[in-house]
Formats: C-alpha cells, sequence, structure tokens
C-alpha cells in the first residue's frame, strides 16, 4: 500500500509495488506497464490541463486482481480525499485492442445521494446515482441490461435499485470500497476473458497483452450552474481538414452529448442551434487554447473529452482522432508543415497499405448490405454498372456511355479490350494472381475473381446465387475489389484523393527511400498511370497485349500460319510498324526513363481464335479451309501451356519475332533521341532456364542494333537482361548473369514453378488451403520467403558474385507489397517493379523500411 | 638415331629420343605413347611366339613426321638386316579410333622382284611387288584406285609400274629408304586430316590423339612349300561361345582369307571343304596353343593374324575380338570361370548400357533399309505388327492373337489397356518422358515418339508420311525403340538374351556395389520383371494406373461426382475392396521385399471421359443430364493439369480417397502377415511443397492405421515419406523430411519444374534445342545435375541433416542411367529406383562406379 501524500524515491518504490499510482508530473508512466490512456493522461497534466486527479494500475496490478487479488482499495480511495466519486477506465497499450467501458460515478450510494440531493438538487442526485447502478448492474452484477433501462425519469432511480435487489437478493452495494473493488474485479477479469482475447487478438494484440486502469475523481458535469460534458476535435475526421467538431451537453455527463444528440449544443456558432462558444465564449476560446497545446505537445490530432462542473472546466480525457485514411495523410502532412513534427515522422505515421483507398473509388464502409456473392479481392476500387458476359457486350456497354461490369468464368487475353471498356471484373474462376486480376489490378479496374458460388451460364446469359436468385445481362450490380464481395444494384462511393497532401508525403518518401520502385506498364494508359505516381520507369512492359488490337491479331496470325520463312518476314514487316509505334509513343510517355520491354512471352496458340465463328473468319482471312485451320490450331495446343513452347524457347524457334521486336525497339528508341527525350531500352528474356538460350538470343539482337545503327547511322545504347523466373534460372544466376545487364526476378512464374502450382488453377483451393493453415498466406500474394525466396536470394548472390554491376529488381505481381520490398531491399535489389496503381504504396513502404531499418552501406 | 645393337641405359635413352624403338621383351612400350598394336606385339613377344622383327614408332615421332620430320630410315632399315621386306601397321591408342590402312611389301623393286622371282617363282615375286606398287600408288601417291585394279595376272604388274610412271611422270620409286619415309609421312599426314579427325572424335578420341606405328620384317605367304596367311580366334563373335572361327589361304598375305574367301580353307574340320587342321596338323596345334596362351596371358579373347612361309609359322598381330553385347557379357563370364580375371574384371568388362540390347528383340543390325519416319528412341527394342489407331482396337488385335503397333498422336491414361495388348506404340508428339514413353519403358515395349514428320488422321484413320505415302489401319509396321526408326513392312529380330552368363555376371555385379536398385512397378507384370532382375523392391508404384479398368473407371466417376460425403463414401467403399486386393497381389509378387505406394496423384479430371460418347455413357450411369455431365467436366478442367489440384493437394481436398487408400494398404499387409509374408509397406505423398501437407496427411494416415489394427486385432509398421517434385519440397527438405520417414526424389516433375517446361509439350523443341546445343542434353534424358542435381544436392543435405536417419532415394525416369546413379551415390543416396527394364543396367552401373570409385564410408 501507498502513502501518497509522502515524496521521494522510496515512496515512489512503495508506489510501483502496491501496483498503483498517482499520476503526477513526476515519476514516468510508461505505456508499456499503465497503458496508453494512463501516459496520456500523465502527458495532460504535464501541459497543466486541469485534470482530475487521477491514479493509475498497471497491467501487473489487474492482472493480480483477475486472479483474485486486490490493492488496498481503502489506501487508493483516500488520495481522491474524503468520500470521494471516481469513474475507472480501460487503458490498453494499444487504443485499438478495445477493453471495458468506463464506469462514472463509483461512491454514489444512499447517503452521497441524500447529500447530493440538498447540494446539486434531486435531477443531478438521481442521475448520478441512477447511471452509477445502471452500470453496475450491467457490468459487474451481469444483471439483465432490460431491466435497467431509463424509465421515466423521476421513477427510474428507485426502478432500479429495486431491480437491482429482486435479482441479486441483495442490497446494492452501499461501500464505495466494495464498490470499487467489484468493478475494477469485473474489468480485469472481463479483459482476460475468451472472447475478448481473441476480439484483441485479431487486431494484432499479442497473447499477453496486459490492461491497466485508471481510476479518476469524477467531474460531475450535472448540478448547478453550467454543468455538463462534451468532446471537442479540431479537425475534420473523414478529410482530415481542420475544422472544429464535436458536441456539448449541458446536464450531462462522459460521451453522452456525441451519442444522445438531441438536447447537444455545437461548439462553434451554427446557424442550426446554440453553440459553447456563444454560450460559454471564455470556456470556449480555453478549450481551443487547450486543443492546440495538446496537437503541438502531444504532436498529433486529439480528440478531448471535456467537463463543466458549474462552470469550471475540466479536461478528463484525450484520444487519438478516429480517422480516414485519407485524413491521416492531411493530418501528417499539415503536422509536418506546422513543424509539429519532422517530414519523416509524417511519412511513418501513413502505413502504406490504407494508401490504397485514396486510389480508387471506395464503398461506404456504414454499406452493411448483404452480398450476393463472395470471391477474392483481385483488385482494389468500388464500381457498378450493368452486367455484361462478353467483351463485345463491354465494347458496346462503353459505346453507349453506360458502365457495364464484365462477368466471366475467367478472361483471357481476348478479354483485354472488353476490360477497358468495363468499371470492373467479377470472375467465377481464378486466384489473386489469374489473368482477370493481373489485368485488372494493371488497369486499375475494381476486380473480384474466383467468385465459385455463383453459377454462370453463358449461354443463357444467366448468373445463378448460391440462394438460386438470377441475375441477367444489364441488371445493375455493384463490386467492391477492396473486400471480395458484389452486391445486388447501384451504391453510393467515395471518390479518389490524390490531393496536395497525398502528393507532398510521397514526396518526402521519395526524399528517404533506398530502393528504386519502378511500374509494370503495358499500355500508355498505364505508363501514364506509372508517370503521374512518379514511377521511376517502367520495370515490366509485356508486349503481347499490344498483339491483340484488331488489326494486329489478323497480321500476327498470319504470321503464326506462315507457310515459309518468306511468308512470316512479310507479316512481320507488316507488325514492324506497329510495334514500333507502340513504343515511340511510350517512350514520349515516359520522357527518358527507363523502360524495360519484355519480349514476346505467350505460346503463340494464345493468339489463335477458340470458338467456331472465329475460326471460319481466320480460314477466311488465310485462304484456307476451315478444317485445316481447325487441324494446325490443334497441333499448336498445350497440355501445360504454362511450361510449353513460350518465351525465349519461341525466340529460339522462331528468331524473327525477337528480331522484329528488337528493331521496332532500336528504331524508336532513334526516333526518341531525334525528338530529344534520349532513352536507353532495355530489352528482357522471359522464361530462360540456360545460359546459352541468353547467348543465342544476345547476339542476334546485338546483330539486329548494329543493323539499325548503321542503316540509321544513329549510335545508341541499350541494355540486355534476363527476366528470371524458372528455379533454374535462379540457381544458375551466376552463369546466366555474366553477360547481360539486369536480372529482373518474375517472382509469379517463379512461385508457379517453386511450387509446381499453377495460378489459374490454385483458385480451385487457394481457399482452403489457406483456411487450413497449410499455407500460410496464398503465395501469389504474399511472397514465400522460405522457398521462392531462398530463390532470390541465391539468385541475387550468384548474379551479383559473376557479375558486381549486374542490376537486381522484381517484377512479379508482389513488387509492390510491402513485405517484398522489405525483402528486395535486404537482399541488394536495385528496385522493385509493381503494378501502376501499387506505385504509391510501395513508394511509401520503401520509406518506411528506409527510416526503420537504415541500412550502413 | 640409334644403334640398335647396343644395349644398356644409355641405349634405350637414345632410342626414345630418336623416336623408334625395336620392340623387344625388356624397355616396356606403353600404349599412351606408342598405341595399343605396339604394345600387343611387345605382350606377344614376351610369351615367346613366333613374331618377326618389330620397330614403334612412339606418337610424337609420326607427328613430327607429319610436320615435316623424318627419323634416320636407313638407321631403322638396318635394324632388320640387309635389304628387308617390311610392312607398316598403325598403332593408335584405342583399337577403334581407326587408322590408315596396313601396308605390306615396302622394299620391293626391280631388283628385288628379280631375286624373288629366282628363289620363289615368278608367280610369287609378282604377287609381292603388285601388291606393294597398288597400295603405294592409291595410298602414298593418291592416285586414281581404278587404274590400278588387278587385271589379267600375268599383265598385272607391268599394267601398275606403267600406270604409275604415266601419272606420276616419274619412276616408281626404287629405293627403300625412300619407300619407307614416303609411307610413313602419308600416314602421318592421313592421321591428322580432317576429316580422320573428326571420325575418330566422333568415337571418343580427344583433339590431340595421337598415332603411333609399327613396322615389321615381312612373313611373306607367297612362295615355295606350304605359305599363306589367315586369322584365327576361339569363339563366336555372335554369341561368345568357345568356338574356333576364322579361314587361311595358301600363297596370300594379311587378311586375304578373311577378305576374299574364294579358295579359303576352313580352320578346323568341316564337311564343307578343306581345312588347316587336315592340311598342317602341327600348325594347326601350334596355333590353338598359341591361342590358348594369348587367352590366358592377354586375358582377352584375341584374333590371331599369323603367316606361314615355307611351312614356318609366324604371328604377326593379334587383336581383341570385335563381338556383339551379348558375347561381351559371356567372355567377361567365361574369362572370370576361368580365373583368367577376377569376377570384378569381368564386371567391368560390360558397358551398362550395353545390357539394354540383351533385354528386348533388336532389329538386325545389317538392315539398312531407310525408314519411313524417325522419331525419338523412347523405349528400346524392335517389334511389328498391324497398324491400330485406338486402345480398342489394339485389344481387339491381341483377342485376335495378332501383332499390333498402336500409333496415336498422343497416349492418354485411358490408352493403358491398349499399350498392354499392344506390340510397340508409335506416337506424333511428346517426348522421352511423355506419357508413351514413361508407360512404355514401364511395360519393356518398344516405343517412338516425338514422330512429328508423320501426319495423323484419326478420323480417316491414315498415317501420312513426310514423302506422302499413306498407311491405313491393318498396314504392318516395325518400329525400332532403341534407334527411333519406324519402317514399312516386317522385319527379323535378334531374339533377347537372359542366359545363365548375363546372370552370373549381374550376380557378381551386386556382390559389389553399395547403392540399392529398385524398380518402378504399377502393375503385378511390372512386378514380375522387377522381381526377374533382382530389383530390391518397388520404389514407386503408382496407384492411379490401378483405377482405369473398366469396372473401377465407372465406380472412380461416381466418387468423383458424388453429390455429397455420404454418396462418395459409399463409392469409395466400393473401390476398397479393389484396391485391396491389388496391393495383396503386388505384396505376393514381391514376396516381403518393401513396396514403396505413392497414393493417387493426377487431377480426377483425368478420370472423366473427353469425347461425346464417353459423356453420355457416364449420363446414363449416373443417371444425369449430358448437359450437367458436360458441365461438370468442364467445370473440373484444368489449364495447367501438371500444376493444378493433384497430389497431396487432392489428398487435403478430398482427404477420404487418400484414408481408402491406406486402409487398403493396411489390411492387404494384414494378410501378407498371415500368409506368411510380412511387410512393411511405405507410403509416399506426392507433390508436396509445404511441411503442412505432410503434417495433414500424417495424421490422417495415421489415425486409418490405428483403426486397421485394433479393427483386426494385429499390429503392423508401415512407412510414410514424401516424393519430393516440386523445387519449394527440396529447398525445404530440412522440415518436410524431419518426420518423414523416407524422402524419394521424383527427378521427372522436379525437372519439369526447374526447368519450366512440361515434358508433354517439350517434344516439339527438344530436339531444336539439343541439336543447337542449348541443352546439352534433353534433361528429361540425361538428369541436369547443375540445376536439378543442385536442388537433389540440397534437398538431400537438408533432409540428412534435420533427420539423420532418413532414407534417401531417386524415382524419377533418370533413376536407371549410370549418370543418374553415379550422382546420387555420391550425394549418399541409399538408393534408386527405375523401370523394371532397366534394373539390370543399373545393378552393372552401380557396380562399375563402387569398383571405380570406392568410397570411404
Amino acid at each position: 500500500m501507498l502513502r501518497l501524500r509522502q515524496k521521494g524515491a522510496a515512496v515512489q518504490k512503495m508506489v510501483d509495488t502496491s501496483g498503483f499510482t498517482r499520476i503526477r508530473r513526476v515519476a514516468p508512466i510508461a505505456t508499456e506497464t499503465h497503458g496508453g490512456r494512463a501516459k496520456c493522461l500523465q502527458r495532460l497534466i504535464r501541459l497543466d490541463l486541469p485534470v482530475p486527479q487521477t491514479v493509475a494500475l498497471s497491467f501487473d496490478t489487474v492482472h493480480r486482481i483477475a486472479a483474485g487479488g486486490m490493492p488496498n482499495i481503502e489506501a487508493l480511495l483516500k488520495t481522491f480525499g474524503e468520500r470521494p466519486l471516481v469513474s475507472v477506465r480501460p487503458s490498453s497499450e494499444v487504443a485499438d485492442w478495445g477493453g471495458p467501458g468506463a464506469i462514472l460515478n463509483i461512491g454514489m450510494n444512499d447517503a452521497r445521494h441524500a447529500d447530493l440531493t440538498a447540494s446539486h438538487g434531486k435531477k443531478a442526485a438521481n442521475a448520478l446515482y441512477l447511471r452509477f447502478v445502471q452500470s453496475f448492474a450491467i457490468n459487474v452484477a451481469r444483471l439483465d441490461p432490460e431491466m435497467f433501462e431509463n424509465g421515466k425519469k423521476g421513477d427510474a432511480l428507485a426502478a432500479a435499485l429495486k431491480a437491482y435487489e429482486d435479482e441479486t437478493e441483495d442490497r446494492f452495494p452501499q461501500d464505495p470500497a466494495v464498490q470499487l473493488s467489484e468493478v475494477l474485479r469485473s474489468m480485469a477479469r472481463a479483459w482476460e476473458g475468451t472472447s475478448a482475447r481473441l476480439l484483441r487478438q485479431a487486431k494484432g494484440a499479442p497473447a499477453d497483452a496486459g490492461l491497466g486502469l485508471v481510476v479518476q475523481q469524477m467531474a460531475l458535469g450535472v448540478g448547478p450552474g453550467e454543468s455538463g460534458a462534451g468532446v471537442i476535435q479540431f479537425i475534420d475526421a473523414a478529410t482530415g481538414r481542420a475544422q472544429i467538431t464535436g458536441r456539448y451537453m449541458s446536464q450531462t455527463q462522459g460521451r453522452d452529448a456525441v451519442k444522445v444528440k438531441a438536447g447537444a449544443m455545437f461548439l462553434t456558432r451554427d446557424e442550426r442551434g446554440p453553440s459553447l462558444e456563444e454560450k460559454c465564449p471564455e470556456v470556449f476560446q480555453v478549450l481551443q487554447d487547450q486543443g492546440d497545446l495538446c496537437r503541438r505537445k502531444l504532436r498529433e490530432e486529439m480528440q478531448i473529452e471535456f467537463t463543466l462542473e458549474n462552470g469550471v472546466l475540466h479536461i478528463l480525457d484525450a484520444v487519438r482522432v478516429q480517422r480516414s485514411s485519407r485524413a491521416n495523410v492531411r493530418i501528417a502532412v499539415d503536422l509536418a508543415n506546422d513543424e509539429v513534427i519532422s517530414r519523416e515522422d509524417a511519412v511513418l505515421r501513413v502505413e502504406p497499405h490504407s494508401l490504397t483507398e485514396l486510389l480508387h473509388p471506395q464503398l461506404d464502409a456504414q454499406d452493411d448490405r448483404a452480398p450476393f456473392v463472395r470471391g477474392i479481392a483481385a483488385s482494389p476500387g468500388a464500381a457498378f454498372g450493368q452486367i455484361v458476359f462478353s467483351s463485345a457486350a463491354a465494347q458496346a456497354s462503353a459505346a453507349r456511355g453506360e458502365h457495364c461490369i464484365m462477368v466471366r468464368r475467367e478472361t483471357t487475353p481476348e478479354d483485354i479490350r472488353g476490360m477497358h471498356a468495363a468499371s470492373g471484373v467479377l470472375t467465377e474462376r481464378g486466384g489473386i494472381t489469374s489473368h482477370a486480376a493481373v489485368i485488372a489490378r494493371g488497369l486499375g479496374l475494381p476486380c473480384v475473381v474466383g467468385a465459385s458460388d455463383m453459377q454462370l451460364n453463358t449461354k443463357d446469359k444467366t448468373v445463378t446465387t448460391a440462394d438460386g436468385s438470377i441475375f441477367r445481362e444489364g441488371d445493375i450490380i455493384t463490386i467492391d475489389g477492396s473486400t471480395g464481395r458484389a452486391f445486388s444494384g447501384a451504391t453510393e462511393m467515395r471518390e479518389p484523393a490524390l490531393d496536395d497532401a497525398f502528393q507532398s508525403l510521397l514526396g518526402w518518401a521519395d526524399a528517404v527511400r533506398d530502393i528504386g520502385i519502378r511500374a509494370n506498364a503495358d499500355t500508355l494508359a498505364e505508363a501514364h498511370v506509372a508517370r503521374n505516381f512518379a514511377a521511376e520507369g517502367i520495370g515490366l512492359c509485356r508486349t503481347e497485349h499490344m498483339f491483340f488490337e484488331d488489326d494486329r491479331l489478323v497480321v500476327m496470325r498470319e504470321m503464326i500460319f506462315a507457310k515459309d520463312p518468306t511468308d512470316r518476314a512479310a507479316a512481320l514487316d507488316r507488325l514492324l510498324p506497329m510495334q514500333r509505334a507502340d513504343f515511340t509513343a511510350l517512350f514520349r510517355v515516359m520522357e527518358g526513363q527507363p523502360v524495360c520491354i519484355r519480349l514476346l512471352d505467350p505460346p503463340l496458340h494464345e493468339f489463335l481464335p477458340r470458338d467456331r465463328d472465329g475460326v471460319r473468319e481466320l480460314a477466311e482471312a488465310l485462304n484456307m479451309p476451315v478444317s485445316d485451320v481447325s487441324r494446325r490450331i490443334a497441333d499448336m495446343s498445350e497440355i501445360n501451356p504454362m511450361l510449353g513452347l513460350r518465351g525465349v524457347r519461341l525466340g529460339i524457334t522462331v528468331p524473327e519475332i525477337y528480331d522484329m521486336q528488337a528493331r521496332a525497339i532500336f528504331e524508336a528508341t532513334i526516333e526518341a533521341s531525334k525528338r530529344g527525350d534520349p532513352v536507353v531500352p532495355e530489352i528482357m528474356i522471359p522464361l530462360v532456364s540456360a545460359k546459352k538460350e541468353v547467348e543465342l538470343v544476345k547476339s542476334r539482337v546485338d546483330a539486329v542494333a548494329a543493323a539499325v545503327a548503321s542503316e540509321n547511322g544513329a549510335d545508341f545504347d541499350f541494355r540486355l537482361g534476363v527476366m528470371v523466373e524458372t528455379p533454374r534460372a535462379a540457381l544458375r544466376a551466376g552463369e546466366i548473369g555474366q553477360n547481360v545487364a539486369f536480372l529482373s526476378f518474375g517472382t509469379n512464374d517463379l512461385t508457379q514453378m517453386t511450387y509446381g502450382l499453377s495460378r489459374d488453377d490454385a483458385g480451385r483451393f487457394m481457399n482452403d488451403y489457406v483456411h487450413k493453415g497449410v499455407f500460410a498466406e496464398d503465395p501469389f500474394h504474399i511472397l514465400d520467403t522460405d522457398g521462392v525466396g531462398e530463390l532470390l536470394m541465391l539468385g541475387a548472390e550468384r548474379g551479383r558474385a559473376a557479375h558486381p554491376d549486374v542490376v537486381l529488381s522484381i517484377c512479379g505481381e508482389h513488387g509492390g507489397n510491402p513485405e517484398s520490398i522489405a525483402f528486395c531491399r535486404a537482399a541488394g535489389f536495385d528496385y522493385v517493379s509493381c503494378s501502376p496503381y501499387r506505385v504509391p504504396v510501395a513508394r511509401l513502404a520503401a520509406a518506411h523500411l528506409a527510416l526503420k531499418q537504415p541500412v550502413s552501406s
């Protein structure tokens, strides 16, 4: 036990051992031992704010209480003087971990009620007693809450006391020490209960997270003069912009002004009703000053709970303002601009993942309708529109200026134009890195995949849900790619917020980060997004999508069906100017920044038609019998196309294609140079598994470069590199990396091959696997550092050892994840490349890493 | 230069520096400096055989001659006495590397011709001179051979001399020293020519392989008394059995008796004509004695070249008998049984790959018809039969007792029964480890895959070759799976030779080898083969093939289409006794030897019908509409089945299947025990990529084992292990191997995933890739030690480190290759498992390794 009136070190020691501490300016309180609220209250006291006397109980003490112990309550109460009324509030290490609700007016009993009736009036005395009886009965004695609901004011107290007696067959406890110890025990036990523990563990709390409690002298808020309670904050929680927000209500306690609303007054002058500013201008001015003091000294936007007791202001508590992701960015930036915090601190205060919300339209968080199907959240953002079942219908809808959601079993490269036209994509199959998901993220298009509980009938053009409802083409649905849900009908959206605060924050992040961030971009639209998000170049430009546009697809198919090298050369000659135009435009958008172009990767059969009509059209275009065309298509089909004739294997088997692509790149490079935007293009060879593959392609690319240079009398540089996406390429990175400028690890395919797992087919069981804990995470979503990661490390080490200047990067879907960036940074990679819409997240995550784990080199 | 009559160390030194050495008993000649023939001749001299005086020229000397130098020819000739006649023969390090032909009778000129006419008669003198003039003109002066063909005997010499003078405008050289130096120069230069070098490098000679030459005093073979020449050997070159073979012809030189034949006599008594045994019984007896001496002292079966000069026997040369693989085995075994060589030497004398020929019928090596198509040699042996295009037709053909060759685009598991019925398989697609190839090797069935130059039309039932010929169903063709060729019509075959010599040799191999050899066997037939070839158990029993038999396939499909767990359980209950019977029979064949059973691996859709009829049948069986069945089948299809829902993923998603299989295994184990053949079954989990997968399956298998044990009141042991076939499983072998009994590396899938290369689709470009040197070898054929091998090493090291007792093995297609066995042995693996027909090769290869590279542990 502690004698609080004594001073000095010896006393403090006793304070510690007895488990409760009167919070003063001295004897620091630690968040780790007493919780955040206790710590914050000490800060307020140190700022000389009018905080009623407060005592803190440590985690240890509360834990002992839960186990049956109890500190000396008489002594504790005595620190508050004679016959005090007190409140108890939880003080956990992190506010978000929850805790039992506050209990006010402990110490109220019949005797105090009588006294207060005399001094404050019957109404106030009743209110104070009733509030305590209700709280105690419901939260401590665990009686049925319905029995203690407010009835008519006059009868309520008596009724509550009677209900308590009826239920417990005992009188309502009159001894304040008994009241307080019961409250403390109840709160301590509630914290240790299973449901509370699971709830806070879900929010990231450790299993042994402790609870502190603060016992505070009541400021009454009811009674004579201007008495009441309110909360005030100085910013808008949704936008983060400066704006005094909150409510005040006379003759109330706690947060009634916010909860009840009816009868509450505004804080600032407002035409809609009375305000504290008008009613108590001095108090309001003090509140504003104290709020400003809090902001500067606590270096945070706080919500302050205050009470007026007969005109005297008391500050009971202050908590960090709950806020939207968007508001959080502005608050951090404003604090830094006001020099309250450093720019680095501002950067660290924004969680990288939280930026995603700012980049796309979002469903209103309040919207709690039931989705008609759930799938995998494949590309963030929300969208609504009419259901369409084909790429053609999506384009038709876009042509009519109508929003549409493309619904497919799964998407193929042929659907890309439809995806460009659609507002969102919903697929029955596929996982987080299925075609639909990858493309949608690239386009910044909301996307839900693997919604396997719905049945798609493309012939009838219907979607049947698990409960048998049927959607038809043209029906309006909303999808939420951030949560993987789809809803019937349209919905209100919050628009993206790429404002000045956002730009400032990312600028500050760029100033500190030490790993490069590029974007994966195949199209001009994506390149524009990449530029807007300040990506440091394009880390992966897939060239295959360029061949799916109508006029090119026909030529591409002619090339594939060429009877002999002459025919093939003729088709490639027609593709060359188109491809050159692609790169010229791309270089123009990127204004001299590096652009890493991957040579053609997919198997050629992906460019061939799959349906009867397409085959007939092709037969007409080629002037061949349908049967011959069908046979050729069948001949080219593969059992496992992922592991077939594609990538560099294609480049070696039909080298003219890469020749054409290299020529297009070099000619575009010369044009860019003439235009005054000189660029050093990067050419990347996909799917390498042996050194010799690189040598063969390199010698042909070098030859094309020499030819283009001599034909044009122009000199240019370029870099040739390898996409490391087979386990063998990673293992052999030493010899493969020796004569190339860069090694870029394609973590999508590398993950597929390391696990022996197709991302297109994994959707069927991945949820089950993650649910059962077979895989801790979907390895296509979170980089598997144990397996795939080891190959990255081996590849990086061996590549660097053989060729110290080789540039290392990753360009798979994982590129934008903070976890992957941490991994790559630790492994000494030069940059990561990710979907353009992930670039802001990646820039911020990289800055966090640089600030949290500075590297010596 | 050397004075040969002097003796002692100083002289020998001079001998060495002057570049030629008279071969005597002392001063050893080395194969590495003077070649095999010189070395052998010294051995014959040491055996006191009547070898004419011989001088050896070293590799260095011959190299200097080619460069323009020349030893002192006068001195060399003087070692043979006055006016000698000599021959020159090549002496390379390995006889197989070739060399210029022998030249006889050097020293013949007009003067010697006159003398010999007097002493030996005109005919003999003419023959000796003419032979030399012809050889010199053709091989040294490089004149047109047609001009020096034998005309009428009387005119031939004069005509040849005149032709020589006309062509060279010079007289035929008369100085023996000039003759000899020209011969030596010509032979030396021929050896260094490009075509000779390429030829011998193709046979494995190093780029700087040297040529030695031997100069030997002529034994004339023509002239008075019994003069003539012949060759003798003491075994049959085709069978290896003891049998005196060879020919002798009077009044001839060199190997004329063998080449000309007409006029040659048999060696032993023969009813078909005269024999040396009858004509010169004493000489014949001496030859026999000397042959026996050679065999014992040279420890080899030699072919001896001999000459009779006026009744006196000379042994000119002896070379190792050229022989078939089969003969080589018998010769080695007989030599060991006669205690001429050790059993270990006998083992080392047989090249493991050469055994393959003995295991299957072979095409006659003399058959040089042109194949109608070439493909990949996928499973050795030859077969002929009628073309059939379907599994059903193959079975019908077998039912009629007719041989057939099954011709398919590629095979699927549904074709297995057809393959059992066929004599051979020919496919248009696929590589060395395609389905057809793997199954055929297991069945010991000749197979050619990837014959992409033929066009298969399954509808018309025709095969069209590159030159436009058409084969129809029923046409007879022959395929040679050892060379990858297919021929029109039937062909003579040599039957397999698994005789006592073969068995002895493999028994001796087993006595020395130090790594286990098991067989991959899925069927009883394969298990029988495995037993016959003395495999030490089954290393991989794939269970999927068991479900393709008609009665089971229906039940399997019902299981796959089960509406709920109850339906599924009912189907599995019907499969259980069938599966139990499979294992019971297998355990019976293997008589207590270990059997490693892989739980179901392929995706379930492999068991579903692909064609319209099959779907309709299934719809009938399931009493469902065809459209529903089609939809379900489409739903289950996968883009990359290799990387899809199969293996342990299936085991976790539908755990009842593995439960059933485990129960069948355990119940069969109990039956085996009751029968008196106790077995410890091994259960292998396929396609593992994470530790937790193993834990989940292990806990269920353990539970099934406990249940079966308690139901039967029986105790049994089993081992649970993991098939390591994903790169991740190899990398994580430490944690994966910790709680399992064994890790068996499936190198087929591991190669596919390490390269990102499907064996089914690789056929399309693998030939091109190997041809261009992109891959040194087809990695599905020869283990890629650099990439896949590193994963094997890492996996083995990590598995052993975490669990020192874990049993390590490989069970992929590579298991039987000597190279893979060497790799696994070096890495400390316990056994390799291979196709049953590869077991003998593997046993012998392992023995070679143990003898050549003994390990200290």
